[in-house]
């Protein structure tokens, strides 16, 4: 759907976008497309739970929806779905620079 | 530093994290880290020319970093980047979803 050969950067933004519509369910006005509940849970047990805990933990999963869910209206669109992703890339990053500076020690 | 077998989600958000700490600068007070100016333009033309206009035009792509330089320290952060990211992502996901209902008609 892009020119081809995209970058390496590129092509992870278009997987986390792929992933977002594979979860998001598909509604007439754009506008209420987002992820539901089930979506959500199965989202995070199958794509992330290398990098989460409790990912199968069905109470767990729910409170994160619900803080993720900013607007309340029990879907959650692309933009809290961003957010979410960078929190989880945001600990990723903070760890990464932990090990770093205990490697510089 | 994870452990083995990320799934592709996990990975594209370890590519962008990676992408990050590769074009900010270092410093010993962790909050000044960021992506300078000449990082900044190296960035965008090196890792987004498929899917950013204009990675070319200094003048333009300065825009953008002042515009994404919330805190107008100079530096993009890891929050500001990632917004840049989510900018760039929306755009995907317009697309994607415009070729889906053209596709349907």
């Amino acid at each position: 759907m892009m020119a081809a050969q995209l970058s390496e950067l590129e092509e992870a933004i278009e997987t986390l976008v792929k992933n977002y519509d594979k979860y998001a369910s598909k509604g007439f006005c754009r506008r209420k497309r987002g992820i539901n509940k089930g979506s959500f849970q199965k989202m995070l047990s199958q794509e992330l739970h290398h990098m989460l805990t409790d990912t199968e933990n069905k109470q767990a999963v729910d409170q994160m929806r619900q803080s993720c869910d900013k607007n309340q209206d029990g879907l959650i669109g692309f933009e809290e779905y961003w957010h979410l992703m960078g929190t989880i890339a945001n600990s990723l990053l903070f760890t990464m620079e932990e090990l770093e500076e205990n490697a510089e020690k």
